[in-house]
């Protein structure tokens, strides 16, 4: 349903679009990412409607390429997707 | 802390803005106005990082000004300010 990652320059960045097929998904995706938040202790950020939502993690501010810690915040998000997927099958 | 709404045109709507000391104030926040948005079926586009959500309610589509139930949903938004400031202190 959704495309990967894209990696961006000026400024250097992860994007993803994520859509949703109605607002109780949106959240509950909106509450698991944040729960990754705390736990990783990493904040992107974060724009988000009904159904859909748009990730930006912003490499550091030096950083000619996006580091390992974002990369893998990056992969459990797509882990989380996919537990959500899961759950509706 | 925060400013008021501006109500703002092409495309017809009203923004706040809203800074927050820690994410956790955040993410109370945020978890605050989704329960208004479940209650009231009214969904801004929001965009937020650790420390700030930026909330913006369109107008309908052909709507001169902003409606009578989207300025409610701000109200309400601004009493949540209010509770959560409450708590604090």
């Amino acid at each position: 349903m959704n495309q990967g990652w894209n990696e961006r320059q000026r400024p250097v960045r992860l994007e993803r679009r994520l859509e949703f097929a109605e607002y109780e998904a949106t959240r509950d995706f909106l509450d698991r990412a944040a729960s990754l938040s705390e736990r990783l202790a990493i904040y992107p950020d974060m724009s988000f409607g009904r159904t859909y939502v748009n990730i930006t993690l912003h490499a550091e501010d030096d950083a000619t390429e996006v580091g390992e810690a974002l990369r893998q915040f990056a992969r459990e998000i797509d882990a989380l997707l996919k537990t959500e997927k899961t759950l509706d099958e």
